[in-house]
C-alpha cells in the first residue's frame, strides 16, 4: 500500500479553448499532484491511500467523492471546518497560446494543517495527522515540492518524513517546482530537507539548478550530483519535445548507481496534459515496488504519454493498455 | 444616473437539481445585490453605474464583462492586484429540500477596500474609491446591509454615504440582512447609522425585529415605528407566500407618510428565485426616480414576480413585459 | 394517405428559460401546423405526404431530414433556389411572463410558390406544385389559416382546393388566425373562401368572431353558426384553462348535425405547449377517416394534451399511450 | 455494517422529458433497488457493502466506480466474464403520460451467479459468493424480491438468507414485485419463503394480494396478516397521493407488535422518482438498527420524499438535510 | 435501387475522448457496415432500401428514425419482438492510446432472424424476409462478412445471395473480418462461399490471408488470385497510412481485368474513423452502376477520406463536396 | 478612440465538427469584420466604437449585449424597426472537407441604412446616421469592402468617408473582397473609390489582381503599385500556408514608403479560423496609431495566430499574451 500525501484541488476549466471570462459553464474535474500519482498506482492494480485535509462541506466533499470513484483510500482525509477547498481555473491552449492556470488556493484546508500528532505527553492529540496511523501498513510514501510549498506549518512535512523514516517506508519526492507558490531560494532550502535519503528522486534539470544550483551538461551528469549531494538512490525525470501544444514526444530517463536508463519516446496527440508527471511517478514507483527501477520507468513513460490523451488530471489508465503501449500496439481500433 | 455600490460573485451552480458534491459541469452566472438592482434599472430604461472592486484576473474580468453585457456602467469598478474573486456554489432545491448557497466569498477584493479618498491634506489619494467623482452625475445612490457586512474597513461605506449627503444624492438601503455574514447585534448598529435619512428602505418585518428591536402587528406598524426612528421617508417590503419551491406568489407593500401601500399579487412559476428582491428594489427606485412611490412598487412587484421565471441573478427583464404584467396580460404565447 | 399543404420553420430556443438575448446556445426543432399534424398522424399508424417548398440548402435539408425522421413522406417537397428557408425563436415563459415566439419567416421559399400547375395549354408547367399529382392516393386534404396567410400567390391555395374538390378528396381547414402575419379583415375574406364546405373545420370561438364576426352564446351556438355559413359538415375546437403557464388542463369541443360532443379534460404538466392544437388536429382527423368524429375527437384532446409533455413542435407520442390516456391510465411508472 | 444484495444497472435517460426514439444525448446514472438503500445508509452516517456480479469491461466499472463514488463498499462485487451489464432506458413523463422503462437487463452477470458457497467437501468453492466472508461483521442484510426475480438459480438467494439466519444477521426484504421480471404465482411461492421470519418486510398493499392474496381494509390489516402469516416482527409500506407527475405527498406507515405507525406526509415536487422507496427502506433499516421502529419510520419518510427532488437512482441526500425536514425547516434558501 | 442487407446498431461514445467508465453523458449515433453504405449512396444520389431486423421498442425506433432521417428506404426493416437492439460503445483514443470498442450486440433481433421465405409449398411464409419482394427493383445487393457472423441461422445469407443471383442482381461482398464476433478458419469457410462470383470483392490484404490463405507481394496480387479464385470481377481495398490517431493518408485501390487502379491519397484530419471502410463502399458501388471501376475508387476514395471528418458512423457528405475534393480543391472557407 | 462601421451577424455554428442539417443544438456567437475589429482594439487596451444598425428585436440585442461585454462602445448602434438581423451558419471543416458557411443575411438594417445626415437645410436628418457626431473624438476610421458591398444605399460609406476626410480622421479599408455578396467587377469600381487616400489599405494579391487587375511578381510589387495607384500609405497583407484545415502557419507582411516588412511567421493549431484577418487589423491600427507601423505588423500577426485559437469570431486575446508571444515565449504552462 503506498500513502501519498498532498492537495487536491477542484478543477474549474472552459469547454473547447475558450476563455475563463467569457466562460458560461465550467467542466470540474479534480486533482493533485501526489494524489494523482496515487489514483495512477491503484489502476496499475496497487492499492494507494491519499492523506489530506478538506474543508467539510459540498466542494470538500466533491474532492473525496472522486477521489473514491478513482479508487483511492480516503480513511485518512480529515474533513475539518478550518479553511477551504483549494481550486483552480485552467484555460486550454493552442500554439501559439499556452494554457494558462489561476491558482485560488490560499487558505486551503491541508495549507492550515498543524504539526504535533505525535506527541505522547499529555495523551493530547495536537496535530491534525496522525502519522504511525496513516503509515500503517504502507509500502511507500510519496509527496512533492507542492506540498512543501503549501502547508504553513513546515513541521508538518517533517514529521511525516520522520515517521516514514521510522516504519522504515521507503519515500519517493517529485521536486515539482512551483514559482507561484514561492521563491526558488525557499524551496531550495527546505527541499534540501525533504530530499535526504529518498529512494525516488524526481527531478527535472531546470528545477535542480534553479533550486540545488546543481548544474550539468546532461540528465546523466544533473542526475549523478544529486544523487550524491542528497544520498538519493534513484533519480528520475521526464523529457518531452513540445513543438506544438497539441502534439509532443515524451519519455522517461533515470539515473541509478552509476547507470542511465532511457525509455523509447511516445508520439503523443494531447488531450490534457495535467498530471502527466505525475502519472509518470506512479509508474516508476510501481517498477521500484517490485524493485526494478528500468521496468518503473518504461511503466512511467507509458503511463506518462497515456495520461495525455485523457480529460482531467487523473489518469484513468487502463493496466493492459499501458503494457501494450509499452509493448509497441498499432493505432488501429480493436474489434 | 443610479450609482450602485457593493461585491458580485461569480455562481457556480449544478444542472438540474443536482448536488454540488456529484457535479461535473457547474453553470456560471454573475451576481450581487446592488449590482442586480443596477441590472434591473438599466432594462428599465435608466443609466446605472455600479461601483465594486474585483481582483485583476480573469474571474474578475469575467464579472466585468458580464456587467457590460447587461449594460451597467463599470467605469468605476477598480481591478486590483489585492483580494480575490467571491464565489459562490447554488444547490437548487424542490420541495421539501431547500435550496442551498455554499459562499466562498472571503478576502474578496471589495472586502479589501480602503477608505480615504476624500483626504485633502497633502493631495494623496489613499482609499480605494473616489467617492466625488463616482457620484459625479448621480441621481441616486443605491446600497445594502450585505456592503456594510462585507467590508472590512467600516470607513469606506461611512464616506460614501457622507459624500452622498454632501451630494444630495437621495439614497436607498435595502436591510438585506445575512446571518452567514455578521451577527445580528453588530448588524443591528452598523445598519442604525447607514439608514439614516435615506429617502427609501427596502425592510423585511422580521429583519426589522432581528436587527433594531422593532416589532409590530404588521407591515405598516413597523414601518411606521422604522420610519419615525430613521427619519426614513419611504419604507418599503417584499411579501410572499411559499407554499411549495417551485411556486409562489409575491407582490410589495409600502409605506409612506403614514399611508399603506399593497400591490396585487403575483402568481409566480419558480425558475430562480435568486435577484428577486433585489429586482424589487429596481423597480421601486424606478418610480421614486420619477417621484411616484406607487407607481415604483407597482414596477416592483412585477419585476421582483418576473426575476423569478428567469435563469440567473441578473433580471433581464423587458420594460414592455413588466408593464404588460402590471396591466394584466394573460399567458397565451403572443403570435 | 393524408396530404398536408403548409410551411415548417426551424426552430431555436434557449435552453432553460432564458432569454434569446442572453443565450449562448441554441435548441434546434422544425415545426409547422400542417407538418405537425401529418406527423401526428403518422404516429397513429397512418400514411402522410407533407407538401411544401424549402430552400436547396442545409436549412432546407435540415428541415426535409427531421420531416423524414417522423416518417412522413418528403416526396412532394420542392427544393428550390427561391427564398430562404423560414426560422422562428421562442423563448419559454413562466408565469406570469409568457412565452414568446420571435418569427423570421419573411421571404420564405414557399411563400414565394408560385400557381399554375395545371395549365393545360402548351403543356407548359408554371407552378411549384402539380396538384394532380400530389393528391394521387390522397385519402385527406388537411391546411390551415397560416398557409394562406404565408403564401404571396393566393392562387397556389385555390388551386389546390379546386384539385381537392375535383378528386372529391375531402378537405380539412384549421383557422389558425395570426395576428402577426396578416390583418383579421383580409383573413376573414380569404379564409371565407377557404372554409367553404370543407368537411372539418377548426376554429376558435375568439377566430370565428374576429375573422367572420360569428358570435354566439357558447361553443355549440358558434359552431351551428359557421356550419350553416359555410356548409361544414364538423367543427371542432380546443378548450383549455390556463391558470399557470407550466399547467393546464385541456379537452376538445366538436358539432356536428346539430349535437355537441365534449371530451374529458386531462390535466396537463407542460413540456412545451407548441403543437398541441395541430395534434389535436391529427387525432380528430384519424377518426374522421374512420367515420367516427366522436372518436376522432376522443383522440385529438388526448393528443393534444401528450404533445404538451414533450419538447419539440412535433407529436411524438405514442398510438398505445394515446389509447391509454383516453381509458383514464394512471401515472405510475409501468416497470 | 450493512450488506446489500442485488443487481445493479447502468441507466440512460433522455435529458428534459425527451424520447428514447429521437434522443441524441443519454445521461447516465446507476441504480439498483438494494444498491440505492445501501448508498441512503452510507448517507445517515453508516457504513454499508454491496454484494453483486458484474462484467469485468468498462460498463462493469463504470458501476463500480459511482459506487465508491457514493461511499458504498465494492469489495464484494464480483467482476466477471460471465454475462453482460444490465441496462435499463428511462424516459421522464409528465401529466397525464407515464414514465416509461425499457429494461435490456437479460444475461446480467448477477442473473448467471451460482450457488455453491458454502460447500465445504473437498475445498472446492463452487458458487460466486462465499457468504460467510460476505456477512463478516455485518449487522444487517437488505434485499428484495427483484434479486430473488433475476437471479435464474434460486439456490444463490437461499444460500445468503441461510448464511445471514446462521449468523444471526436480521434480514429486511422489500417485496418490490415487478411483473415484467416474472409471474405474480411464481413470485408469490418464491417470496413466501424469502420473507419468513424476516426482521422487517417492506409491502405495498397491491403486492400482499398480488403475490399472497392478503387482503385488508387498511394497511394495519394487510401488515398484521403478513406480520402473522410469515413471523414478520415489523412491517413498512410507503404511501404516497399522485394526483400528477411532478407532485405528489408521501410518507410512510408501519406495523409493530400490533401497533400501527403513520409518520407526516410531505408536499414533494418531482425531479427523479426512481429510487424513493429504496432510500425509504434506509431510512427504516437506520431507525432499526438503532431499535427504533417509529424513529426509521420518520427518517425513511424524509428520505422518500427528498429523493424525489434528487436526480439519479441513488440517494444523495445529507443527513443534516433529511433531520431538518424531519423537524419542519421552511422553503427559504439558508444565507 | 441499391439493398444493402446487415445489422445496425445504437453508438454510446463519451464526448471528448473520455472513458466509459467516468461518463455522466452518451452521445448517441446509428451505425452499421451495410446500413453506412446505404446512406452513402443515397448522399451521392441514388436510392438505397436497407433490409435487416430490429425490436420492436423505443430503441428499434430509434434505429429505424434515424435511418429514415438519412434518407435511406425502411420498409423492409422487420420489426419484431424477438431479440434486442444491438448496442455499441466507443472510446474515442488519440495517440498512442487507440479507440476501443466495447460491443454488446448479443441477441440482436436479426441474429435471431430465420431462413425460409422462399418455401413454395403450402405458401407458408415461414422466414423473416421475403427476399422476392426484398429485392424487386434493386439494381445492387451489397451486403459485409458482419451479416455473415451476427446471423445465427447461416440460410439467412444463403437465401438472399440465391434470390440475388436468380433475380440476376449484381452482389458486392465487404469481407470486413472481425475477429470478436467469429474465428478466421470459421469465417474462412463461410465467405467463401458468400463471395463467389460477386461483381465486386472488397478486402483488404491481412484478411484475404487470414480468411484464405491468400498471400502476396502486393495488393495487385492478392487481389488478382482472389479475383481467380473467387470468380470475382472487381476487387477492391482501403488503403491508408497511420502515423497518428488524428492524422492519416488513406486512398483506394482495386483490380479488374488484370488491370490495377490506384487513386491519389487524401491528407485526412480525423474527428470519426468509424464507417470510413462503408462509405468507400458507397463510392465503388456509385461506380460501377455507371459502368465506371475507376470512378468508382475515385468517388471511394473521397468518401472514406471525407467521412472521417464527420461525426457518427453514416457518411453525411455532399456530393458537391466529394466531386470538389476528387478536383484538388483547396481549404479555404467559401465566402 | 478608434471608429469601425460594418455589420455584425449572429453566427450559428454545430458543434463538434457536425453538420448542419443534422444539427440539434447551435452555439451562438457574434461577428462581423469591423467589430472583430474594434474588439481587438479594445484588447490591445483602446477605446473602440462600433457603428451599425440592428432589428430592435431579440437578435438585435443579443448582438449588442455581446458587443458590450467584449467592451467595445455601442453608443452609436441604431436599434430600428427597419430589416432583420444578418445570421450566418458556419460548419466547421477538416482536412480535406473545407469549412463552409451559409449567409442569411439579406434584409438586414444596415443593409436598409440611408444617406442624409449631414443635410443641413430645412434641419431634417435624413440619414441613419450622423457622422459628424459619430467622428466626434475620433482617432481612426475603419472599415472593409463587406460594407460597401451590403449596404444597399451607396452614398452612405461615401458621407462616412467624407465626413472622416473633413474631420481629418485617418482611415483603414480592408478590401475582404467576398465573392457571394457582389460581383468583382462592380466591387473593384466601387473599392476604387473607397481605398482612395487612406492611412492603411489591408490587401490580398489575389483580391488586388481581382478588383483592381493589379499584378506582380511579389507582396512588394503589388503593395508598391496600389499605393501608388490609390496614394495610399501603409499596405499590408496576411500571408499564411494552408496544409492542412487544424495548421496553419501565419505571418503579416506590409509596404510603406518603398520599404517592405515581413514578422515572424507563427506555427498555429486551429480552433476558429474566423476573424484571424480581423484581429490582424486591430494589431496594425494599434501600430499605426503609435505612428509604427513595423510594430504594428508585429501586433497584427501575433494577433492574427492568437485569433485562430480561440473560440468565436471575436478576438478574446490578452495584450500579455500577445506581447509574449510577439517575443517568443514556449509553449508551456505557466504554474
Amino acid at each position: 500500500m503506498i500513502v501519498c500525501f498532498g492537495e487536491a484541488m477542484v478543477r474549474f476549466a472552459p469547454p473547447h479553448f475558450a476563455r475563463i471570462e467569457q466562460c458560461r459553464s465550467f467542466d470540474v474535474e479534480v486533482g493533485g499532484a501526489e494524489l494523482n500519482t496515487a489514483a495512477g498506482l491503484v489502476r496499475l492494480g496497487r492499492e494507494a491511500r491519499w492523506v489530506s485535509a478538506l474543508p467539510n462541506n459540498a466542494l470538500g466533499r466533491l474532492v473525496v467523492n472522486r477521489v473514491r470513484e478513482a479508487g483511492v483510500c480516503t480513511e485518512y482525509v480529515t474533513l475539518t471546518d478550518d479553511g477551504r477547498c483549494g481550486l483552480y481555473f485552467l484555460e486550454f491552449g493552442a500554439s501559439p497560446r499556452a494554457s494558462s492556470i489561476l491558482y485560488d488556493r490560499k487558505e486551503a484546508s491541508i495549507a492550515k494543517s498543524k504539526a504535533g500528532t505525535n506527541s505522547f505527553w499529555g495523551g493530547k492529540k495536537a496535530g491534525t495527522f496522525d502519522w504511525a496511523e496513516v503509515l500503517d501498513g504502507a509500502d511507500w510514501f510519496h509527496v512533492t515540492g507542492i506540498t512543501a510549498a503549501v502547508i504553513e506549518d513546515r513541521d508538518v512535512l517533517s514529521e511525516a518524513l520522520s515517521a516514514a523514516r521510522s516504519a522504515r517506508v521507503p519515500v519517493s519526492v517529485d521536486l515539482n517546482y512551483r514559482s507561484k507558490l514561492w521563491p526558488a531560494d525557499e524551496a531550495g532550502k527546505v527541499m534540501a530537507g525533504v530530499v535526504k535519503g529518498v529512494e525516488l528522486l524526481i527531478a527535472g534539470e531546470a528545477d535542480a539548478d534553479n533550486l540545488f544550483g546543481v548544474k550539468g551538461d546532461s540528465f546523466a551528469d544533473v542526475a549523478a550530483k544529486l544523487a550524491d549531494r542528497f544520498s538519493v538512490k534513484h533519480v528520475a525525470g521526464r523529457k518531452r519535445t513540445t513543438p506544438l501544444f497539441w502534439r509532443n514526444s515524451s519519455w522517461a530517463v533515470g539515473f541509478s548507481n552509476g547507470e542511465l536508463f532511457e525509455t523509447p519516446s511516445y508520439e503523443v496527440e494531447i488531450v490534457d496534459r495535467l498530471g502527466a508527471g505525475d502519472a509518470m511517478a506512479s509508474g516508476i514507483i510501481h517498477g521500484l515496488l517490485d524493485g526494478d527501477f528500468a521496468k518503473g520507468l518504461q511503466y512511467g513513460a507509458a503511463m506518462g504519454a497515456i495520461k495525455q490523451t485523457l480529460p482531467g488530471d487523473l489518469p484513468w489508465i487502463d493496466k493492459e493498455e499501458v503494457e501494450a503501449t509499452m509493448t509497441g500496439q498499432g493505432l488501429r481500433i480493436k474489434r
